[in-house]
């Protein structure tokens, strides 16, 4: 593959998100329906019925993807204009993998007492982002730095009825919970009694580190640079000191020590191999800093040698690698297509399960030929599904959909799993 | 035609607007390019030359459509819900029109003291627009009541370098000139002699005035709900007390004696047959308040008889409509094109004399099909062009653009004009 600057810019050239209209104005009959003086009739009837939103305007079925642009990927804060291709980005594989429409909103004159860069002042992004959100049915938030990520999620979600999710903090918790899910699986080893140790208590790390424990494994303990997130240590406060445990341990290290799995969302080259040696028989090593992992591939397998493990990275060139888009465009798919009012953790759980469940059932043959050389038979190096396999669409969302129903957050009353997976299928063959 | 709430409702349902993919996502190397980690490239060159956005983003190219939904329409303050299915249709419109991207932004939460309803708050549709500002090449403003709508444009246009227009205001205004201009050929009266008395003082009856007179007219008298705006009215202030006239006028009835220009925007059925009578010669009547006029066309033939006269509204189904959409794509199409900062005065003069040059070359044969038992040969009946004229993306944006080079406001340096008309007449082509 050819990731250089310049194709990378040559593809970006003109930008990546345009308008599509679904009714063209051709006539001065479409003029009037369009626009005024028919228009003024949509109007007046979402004055009356301000609900109806979701069927007379794109309301319904689009996603506002929105960034301050203080945590890009792993490129920290380059505010706002910088992050447009990743937004735009973003908004392409929503539409590409699920079908969902969305628009790139990111945001300038967020940041404490109005200066052009440092922290998020979260009252400003929560101001902004309140005032855009009744053109959309949910609101993705991307690359928003912790800690004001999550105030910027709760208070949102507080003041919206639409889906207000992090992706950053949640999308990553959903795949790597499946992950886990197909790692015990694979190892033998019941889901409830693992022992996890993390590296990383970020928007990602905290979210992961709840998931499991929503799931029901046995232990997790985090970590940050600091050290172990222990209870009674002095500099704890918000998420962190509701994350500590009673533990002696007080390094990595340490807390590496037995466990059956290792997760990483945290920098490059911190593990050592000698450490991973002393985790539990056949552990898992999720290395997920991007672009460097915690450990490298190689360094895992000099350390264990014959040994078995399992390994899962952020990138695309080893096996298991945690890639976003296997949760987002369908968890927001299925949340859209049942009006949810939030995304709750069942939702999420949905989520996870059922990418979970797809990586169990042999990958079709479209996705086998765009994957041809790969390995796609579920076991240590298969734990998930591949982006393009073209069946997540119609798994996972009708999964989560059926999760809002049930957990009473939808709109939609009337709801029929089967049939809904079955136009999904239609959706995608098309 | 069928402009019933039924047939506006379905021609409305799933919305207007969507997300379309210049370049679709479908193989894994693809989503390297568009995504992570190839975005990193783009993010990184765009945090170092943020100009740059103009190429390898959607920005150049895209105007968002900003209303707090306070004065949709004819229709008064509805919100922002309501104002979905109108921005949608800008949108759509810019699109259909001049080839221009563009996406709806409603803005909530935007009232004084943060009430659901009532008078816009200025500084929080300010900051608002500013937080969302950076995706686009410029801000269309829509649909924002008076007063706060003269600060919103103007502030906006302070801190940002991108166009702000409020169509409300300066649409109508530029397209009221266009067809003053044409009323002073067809009547054979110099358009620096004219005499024009105003109803409406709000956000299009001061920018045509401001327009009237910066374009050259002997005199424009303005006139809202209290009567004549006389210098000395003890109720003025900000805009209306600029406006004051020395006038011993103190009603419309006595501004409209011997005034050649009657320009309503206003309120319906407020002008007497009579009135009319006691005009200049030859007068021209523009009555544009939505959907009724000031006064109607069949009481104008009826007070006039066989005097000639020339008559305008906003309505399609008489001759001479008044309608913002031959402005608004076609002037931000050409400011996007230099990647003007601003949109002056000057462009907006040039958009308007370019609109009216284009009513008096023949239509061609595409819109003579379309329009087929209209009279679209210049003269009373025919004052400006219709607005699925195809010429006019090619005779209004390049006017524009060339006035933003000439008065220095456009990033763009290297320009050709009659190579920009050529490419925008085969983009209509094709």
């Amino acid at each position: 593959m050819n990731i250089t600057e310049e194709s990378v810019l040559q593809f970006h050239k003109g930008g990546k998100v345009a308008l599509k209209m679904p009714r063209p104005v051709r006539t001065v009959e479409d003029l009037c329906l369009a626009y005024t003086p028919g228009v003024g009739k949509a109007v007046l009837r979402l004055d009356k019925h301000p609900e109806e939103a979701f069927d007379y305007t794109a309301k319904g079925k689009t996603v506002a993807v929105v960034s301050d642009g203080t945590a890009i990927l792993g490129l920290g804060d380059r505010g706002p204009t910088a992050a447009i291709p990743v937004m735009e980005g973003k908004c392409v594989l929503f539409k590409s993998f699920a079908g969902v429409e969305s628009w790139p909103v990111v945001l300038d004159n967020c940041r404490n007492g109005g200066a052009k860069t440092g922290p998020t002042d979260p009252q400003r992004v929560i101001e902004a982002t309140q005032a855009i959100a009744p053109m959309y049915g949910g609101i993705n938030l991307e690359d928003i730095a912790a800690p004001a990520c999550f105030e910027v999620e709760d208070k949102l979600q507080e003041l919206l009825d639409i889906p207000v999710f992090h992706d950053d903090q949640w999308g990553t918790a959903v795949i790597v919970l499946a992950a886990v899910r197909n790692y015990a699986q694979v190892s033998g080893k019941p889901f409830n009694s693992l022992k996890v140790a993390m590296s990383g208590a970020g928007a990602a790390g905290m979210r992961i580190r709840q998931m499991l424990i929503a799931a029901g494994v046995a232990q997790v303990i985090s970590s940050d640079v600091h050290g172990v997130i222990y209870k009674g240590r002095p500099d704890l406060s918000g998420l962190l000191l509701q994350a500590a445990e009673d533990t002696p341990c007080r390094t990595l290290e340490e807390i590496m020590r037995g466990a059956d799995v290792f997760i990483g969302v945290s920098v490059a080259n911190l593990v050592k191999g000698d450490w991973i040696k002393k985790m539990a028989p056949n552990p898992a090593i999720f290395a997920l800093a991007n672009p460097d992992p915690e450990i490298r591939p190689e360094e895992v397998a000099a350390a264990m040698g014959d040994t078995p493990y399992i390994m899962a990275t952020g990138r695309s060139d080893f096996p298991n690698q945690i890639n976003n888009v296997l949760c987002f465009p369908f968890l927001f798919r299925g949340a859209l297509d049942v009006r949810a009012r939030k995304i709750t953790m069942g939702m999420k759980l949905a989520a996870a399960e059922a990418l979970a469940a797809a990586a169990r059932i042999p990958a079709d043959e479209a996705t086998a030929a765009l994957y041809a050389g790969e390995d796609l038979e579920f076991g240590p190096k298969y734990l998930l599904p591949k982006p393009f396999d073209r069946r997540l669409r119609a798994l996972v969302a009708p999964a989560v959909a059926e999760a809002a129903i049930r957990e009473g957050v939808a709109r939609v009353t009337s709801f029929d799993k089967e049939a809904y997976a079955a136009a999904l299928r239609a959706e995608v063959e098309a």
